[in-house]
């Protein structure tokens, strides 16, 4: 669920006229990776997030095998709930299948599907399936957390120090690259389900989300969302990846997350960095600096007015 | 969720290839209206359903108000919940705009759904949002049920009556017509979420489903589903539908259902008829009879092989 810029906007004024009716369940609503519904008696707070994946607008058929499109559909929606520190429990698949599609690729798609949904634990539960002129899929993924603890992205607070897990850019430089390792960032990224427990367990963390726009995007929207500025420098980078591309490019599906100043937080976790790559302060909410310099949101945005 | 035909054939294989893994929560997975899930420790079973609506397959922009749009969207996914017995929770909404498709369009199309929402209390709780060439839009609708209380497609029983609720073939009727009540049946479908609960809670029905593809394929599937044959008579008809319609006609939303023989149903609920229009049998699981005369399926599937 993104927000922020011209697609912000629009889901702002959707977030105020849905105006969730208090004590029905539902403990947090539109605005951040999942909105987490509380059902009664149950020891757990369940977390549901649904990820659009729509040919010729977040992925064509000539570049993606539909192995690593089945793939990609489900990790999108599994790295919300790492996001906020989730165990998977399933997921739905509302897929429409395209034109140049026949039944081998179905069958690819959910061989690459099925085969993440095993490993992580989200088994497929139903869905929907239709024929369109373009392939269209929604990935719904649900859940759970202990009761109340959640990692969100409006948790931050002034002074915490703000990290990034992995190297940035690498899905930005694959796209553009067309081959090697970047590539298959670009294809097949990781959802950080692992380190998300940990984020919430072990060190605590104030505020995550994951990185699915670019860094200077979902930066301002985790900055904007706990009300304070950020001040960074700039992230560690992926082999081949410029400035640039670490900054803004989309799709590489780390985490960022802030954590009081005080923790320890280790250089890896299971072998994947973590970089302290600045701090949370007082200041215009939604602000962002990057070695000083005013820092410009330059991520994804459906519905930008002017690019 | 559908099955039976080509669209079930493919279903199957997928439904074959998830094999739920035991004990994880989940009750049902693919091949009823929803998926069931049992949270930790939660007095309630959870019900989930995922409906795409798309440009040009669904719905055409010319003949569909952005705002009876939204209303269709959600109205599909309660419509499931009520084939459950279910109570609405929550809903969330992915959206993909077409070009042609501007703010207010967007606008409308949520007044539309908002209301609904609030009427039905299912409070919009987060999806996504994009642009795309054509408009498509996927709701999944979270209802409950007192635990392992939801009403499945496959507890028909030998012997047990069919009935369905109002008249059939309005929907198909008023897309032919292009006007008059017919015609807001069409874009204006009202989820029959009380009347699932009285089945439920009232009258112990034994098998219940939404008649979303027509009562010829949806028939099929239940009968299906339960490992009977069905025998009906001509289903009670929308004025202006044809008979062809009534048995064949899509989107109706309407529910059928089954009880077992010696079940006194009243002949209306709130004003709704429910009419018995014959019975479960042994024989050939999934085949039908009108009259006694063998019974085709030709309700609306997206991927027959010849039409």
């Amino acid at each position: 669920m993104p927000s922020g810029g011209g697609e912000g906007q629009i889901l702002e004024a959707i977030r105020r006229r849905a105006r969730l009716p208090p004590g029905r369940g539902l403990a947090l609503g539109i605005g951040d990776d999942c909105a987490i519904y509380r059902p009664r008696g149950a020891l757990e707070d369940l977390l549901f997030t649904t990820d659009l994946l729509l040919e010729d607008v977040h992925f064509r058929h000539a570049t993606h095998p539909p192995g690593a499109l089945g793939h990609k559909a489900l990790a999108r929606g599994l790295s919300d709930i790492a996001a906020m520190g989730g165990v998977p429990r399933f997921c739905l698949l509302s897929l429409a299948v395209g034109q140049r599609v026949d039944r081998r690729w179905i069958d690819r798609f959910y061989d690459g599907l099925l085969r993440l949904a095993r490993s992580a634990g989200a088994p497929l539960a139903g869905g929907d399936l239709a024929r369109a002129a373009k392939t269209a899929c929604d990935i719904v993924v649900c859940g759970a957390v202990p009761r109340g603890r959640a990692l969100r992205r409006d948790g931050a607070r002034a002074g915490d120090a703000i990290y990034v897990s992995g190297l940035l850019g690498g899905s930005a430089a694959g796209l553009a690259k067309g081959k090697g390792r970047a590539l298959m960032r670009h294809l097949r990224p990781a959802p950080r389900l692992r380190l998300g427990v940990f984020l919430r367990d072990r060190l605590g963390a104030t505020a995550a989300m994951d990185l699915s726009d670019g860094l200077s995007m979902d930066l301002r929207r985790m900055a904007l969302a706990s009300g304070l500025e950020a001040a960074i420098e700039a992230p560690p980078r992926f082999p081949g990846a410029s400035p640039e591309q670490a900054l803004h490019g989309g799709e590489d599906y780390e985490l960022l997350f802030t954590v009081r100043p005080r923790v320890t937080v280790p250089p890896d976790f299971e072998g994947l960095p973590l970089t302290r790559i600045g701090v949370m302060r007082r200041g215009r909410a939604g602000a962002m600096y990057l070695s000083g310099v005013p820092l410009p949101a330059l991520g994804y945005d459906h519905f930008r007015e002017t690019p």
